[in-house]
């Protein structure tokens, strides 16, 4: 039995690279006559650049300007290939750098994020995949485009400040500094959710909320990117006020297209492509995949539902596990998913299976394995 | 696949009959060809009545005196046979019958299993099989012999009162106006514990505590049982000191040995007898079983693991489901369960869990056979 460890990270409890060895260590110990290939999956957000860089690639650490103005260490990878790189923003503008109290989206900026782009197109890359997942920023992009060398002027001609809330101010755009390496190169955002860049399901009302914008708030960063976009739609000639997946990342994603002619992709669609997804999957007679949570988010896209899809045009089943499961497993069934297999033992807490997940995630695939074991 | 739904029942949440009914419905809903029987099972204590009495048998209900001498409801079953009875004693002397405040071994009794032991001899049966769990008694069988015609006497010849305490005056015994026919009935006790009567792991040490017992009252309950035992081995003269589960349902099990002649066995190897194991079993492919707690204690000999061990002898898988799976799950692989699935979805209280065990065992069934039909 071939069978492909696929899992996505699970989120705050084990990376995929590492849940993915979880599963073939259970799968081995169970005594299953089987062959376990590694393939951990990302869909944008979590080890988008790990999965894709893998160890054939290189990962290139740098300080950059974190999303509050301060230095921070970041990276970033160049795929097996030399000249693909992957940028996640959220480790240059990301979340994860603030503490809480920290969270304000008129300030933070997108700038560290520029700062990457221009790295790799200084080790010579002219493939750019951007994961935006995590950010900590509503800017629209617009620190990202100062760092590549873009201008955001005001009424006076004066270059405005960092994050969402001075966007207010933006009457012109000068793209004229703008890194010249940019048209050759192409870059794909690797987009974890679909949201447009605008309206009640956009950048700022969805997103917002999450990182530190108050009600108020979030109603002046939706009318500051709605007036940076109005603003770029006429001078730039691009109009991403409706994109769908514009709304990743604070309207980074948004501001890729609408300045750096990137395109917005599927996160999981676009990692999975990168992976070779249909080669891996010649002669595979059972994926196993993996989330921290799964439920009828899950079928909208996100990265398990993106393998299934996949893996169902070659007929092969698929069984997933999670930290927890919802609402949504017979749906899930009949869109391709086998089983959903729970790794919680039951008597532990959320904070322990969390912590004890690698160890979890073993034992469920050794049981998955032994049931295989008994089918056959 | 003809597979054997033969739960334990998960305490606390639901009887094994419910459990058996819940394990189908998920795999005939999984869509694997498989044909299920029902067989859930029974260790002497929780279902163990309703598990052998079946639906050919009957219920009989009584009102017999309670655990503190209150009246109280019970019932006890005759076997589709129509001579063979099947009592709990936990149903007339039970902690379930009782407040936690109410616990109280000292003058606990166990005289309402014996009206049930007489009424089963009134209703003409010639087996009489005892289930012994959740006992609220240390009352060495005292009561039961009471019930029976038996009498305890102290040194000036007056019987003495009712549970633990009091069995410090035994001076004699008298079972001259013991109930004739129980010399013509085999009585066989199915205990879930294998502690013998007296001792460091004995009756009061062990569970006395449980029943409301100080750490001082189980001192006196142990020289009690002691006393009773010690005037039974020389007046009667079998000695149940020592014996082997002697200790089950705060050894009622040695009073049934000493006054009654009965034998002591294992729980589930009784049941299963009864059950007709070997020939429920030819022709399954597998078997599949469950508890609410599945842990190194669970091989022990608990029910799950005698099952496992019948269906071993011919090959059978077995698959247990548990509320929640704690150490020991590679040892019960080598002991032939080959996996155990946790039925807990994640994301749920062992409340929640615990009040919606049906659905979530029909869950975990239906994954199971999703998985089952991948590996055919």
């Amino acid at each position: 039995m071939r069978i492909l460890s696929a899992p996505n990270s699970f989120k705050g409890g084990l990376s995929s690279p590492l849940a993915a060895e979880a599963i073939k260590a259970g799968l081995l110990r169970s005594g299953l006559d089987c062959r376990v290939e590694l393939m951990p999956i990302a869909d944008g957000g979590d080890d988008t650049m790990e999965v894709l860089v893998g160890k054939n690639g290189r990962i290139v650490e740098m300080e950059v300007v974190g999303p509050l103005g301060e230095p921070v260490m970041a990276d970033y990878g160049i795929m097996a290939d030399g000249v693909t790189a992957v940028i996640e923003m959220a480790r240059a503008s990301g979340l994860k750098l603030l503490k809480p109290e920290e969270r304000n989206p008129l300030i933070t900026t997108t700038y560290g994020t520029g700062q990457l782009i221009l790295a790799a197109l200084d080790a010579g890359c002219t493939k750019i995949l951007v994961g935006v997942g995590g950010s900590a920023t509503v800017d629209g992009g617009s620190g990202c485009l100062k760092a590549l060398g873009g201008k955001l002027l005001d009424e006076d001609g004066r270059e405005i400040g960092p994050g969402g809330g001075p966007l207010a101010e933006v009457a012109s755009i000068d793209l004229s500094g703008l890194d010249e390496r940019l048209s050759g190169v192409s870059i794909e955002v690797a987009c974890d959710v679909t949201n447009p860049t605008l309206g009640p399901i956009g950048a700022a009302a969805v997103f917002g909320p999450q990182k530190g914008a108050t009600p108020e708030q979030v109603d002046i960063l939706e009318a500051n990117l709605k007036n940076l976009f109005t603003v770029a739609a006429e001078q730039v000639g691009v109009d991403v006020r409706n994109v769908e997946r514009g709304g990743a990342a604070g309207a980074l994603s948004a501001g890729l297209v609408a300045f750096c002619g990137a395109s917005l992709r599927s996160g999981i669609e676009l990692v999975l492509e990168q992976l070779d997804i249909d080669n891996r999957l010649v002669g595979v007679d059972l994926v196993i995949t993996g989330e921290g949570q799964i439920d009828t988010q899950t079928l909208g896209g996100k990265g398990p539902m993106g393998l299934t899809e996949a893996a169902r045009k070659y007929g092969i089943p698929v069984v997933a596990l999670a930290g927890s499961v919802g609402e949504g497993e017979q749906r899930m069934a009949e869109a391709g998913i086998k089983a959903v297999l729970p790794i919680w033992p039951g008597g532990v807490s959320l904070e322990e299976a969390m912590t004890d997940s690698s160890r979890l995630i073993e034992e469920t695939s050794c049981r998955l394995g032994r049931i295989l074991a008994i089918g056959r």
